[in-house]
């Protein structure tokens, strides 16, 4: 344990404890190709903050545990640990233990405890039909950045292909957001696996409908780049079915959306009404949602 | 996540909480030829919890992620969730939560969080000179049924191999114990790396050396058994330098121990003394600690 003894300690904080885990392994989560150790450590604690901020909760305190190669560099190591530490400074999140061993790949685990906002915890099964469906910040960024990273496409000059890539490997939880958002929020989720699928999670856990207006989808603007060097992309496909843009989706009170979205708005992030719950059954553009979410978001080994 | 939602979610508890996480990698940590997956769980909860008896507090709740082979059985998988289910049951611990990916091996990670007890918990860096350094139960079964496995070593119609077997693959964590050592005990650590390496880790921690009479080494009767079949292996050695025996390793006023003593006993674990806490070097028997620890606890992959 990096605390020096059995295990970390500290006081219990008030209120409710949102408890979660999160595991990349190489070349099914990530590649030591393109992804730095700085990255994977980064993302890792950005997926499990992304989990907390789902439930409009404040990241607290994190373990980690890693299993490298023998013949992985120490730099990769360093740098692994150096991502972590980056992202929760900025979360202003503690990590306090961890465990060590070694294997034919590296992977590598986060669990995090977080505190649970003032109003409680913002679960996904609590959508209206009639709410409006919002999702934070762009989407299709980090699939764009994976697929400009997979297939070694350059940059010709342009920043895009940085910001897709940088969409991809350092993606920024929406931990201020989610906290004011649960001020709003009947459920919320965070797109972690792509908005079919985790619109999925949101509906039927709430047991709704839902209609998503296509046309209405923030982009992530680079994507417009990517689709001129990549003719057969379709910007949309990525944004509804590609995972890890970490953004929140939503289902909120129509009357509510204009001040949520001018709260976020103070924080820098768009809010994005993309569609309505309903009462039948839930469908994305003029397809039902699961033909979306048999296309979804496929782990590398899968590609 | 298992809960059903982005995390888990439970009220905070009173007091001060622990939190510990523990790794186990196929063919480092553990091998699929002797282990099955109830094993595998089973080991990695106890593990964990053992960090948390070695506090003195009581595991609480617990995540998991697991990365398993393309080619793995569903089986193994179901055996490794029974087998965390089967010790969370027997500590009245919640597994709330997990993440699952895919890998070149197995491995599987928990990370646990427990309550300290009503005391506060206990370090490892309050042992004074002139202290009792004492041990629960008996020390190097656990190496044994490794070398049994490891060396395909058979019954020859003895029950010890079993119990050996047992020692390495399902072991107790000393939860109960812990909590009631907790009210006598200085210093405590768990037995994991074996008692050199966390006699070690004791003695440093609170700035103390120590004596430890061989003679008084509480052995697994079993042993007896194996350096019957195997003449040049010497369970002293077994005991000082062999991991995962998941005893808990104290100091206590000396005033303290029979008292101590007749409470661990009343749940069936015998409480004994192996040496004292000194202002001298660290020594075990009548060689230096150090000797004993190069020689410690391998992983299989160092075997």
């Amino acid at each position: 344990m990096w605390s020096g003894d059995d295990t970390a300690l500290f006081p219990a904080p008030e209120g409710e404890l949102l408890f979660t885990t999160d595991l990349m392994v190489e070349d099914v989560d990530f590649r030591t190709s393109y992804s730095n150790g700085f990255d994977v450590g980064w993302k890792l604690i950005a997926a499990n903050a992304s989990d907390i901020a789902a439930m409009g909760g404040r990241p607290w305190r994190a373990v980690a545990s890693v299993a490298v190669r023998p013949e992985t560099e120490v730099a990769f190591v360093d740098d692994l640990a150096s991502g972590m530490a980056a992202l929760c400074r900025k979360l202003d999140l503690g990590l306090v233990g961890g465990d060590f061993s070694s294997g034919r790949e590296i992977s590598a685990s986060v669990a995090m405890i977080g505190i649970a906002g003032e109003g409680g915890p913002v679960l996904r099964n609590g959508a209206r039909v009639g709410d409006a469906l919002c999702v934070t910040g762009t989407l299709g960024g980090a699939a764009g950045g994976l697929l400009v990273l997979e297939e070694g496409i350059d940059a010709d000059g342009s920043e895009d292909r940085e910001a897709l890539v940088a969409a991809s490997q350092r993606p920024r939880p929406r931990v201020a957001e989610g906290r004011v958002l649960a001020g709003y929020a009947r459920a919320m989720i965070d797109l972690s696996d792509g908005l079919a699928v985790d619109l999925g999670h949101l509906a039927e856990a709430s047991g709704v409908g839902c209609e998503i207006d296509l046309d209405a989808m923030p982009l992530n603007r680079s994507l417009t780049w990517l689709c001129d060097r990549r003719l057969d992309t379709d910007p949309v496909a990525l944004a509804v079915t590609g995972g890890e843009d970490f953004e929140l989706l939503l289902s909120l009170d129509a009357s509510d959306l204009s001040e949520a979205r001018a709260r976020v708005g103070e924080l820098g992030t768009t809010l994005t009404q993309i569609g309505v719950v309903t009462g039948g059954p839930a469908r994305i553009g003029d397809r039902d949602l699961d033909e979306w979410r048999a296309a979804g978001w496929q782990h590398l080994h899968n590609r």
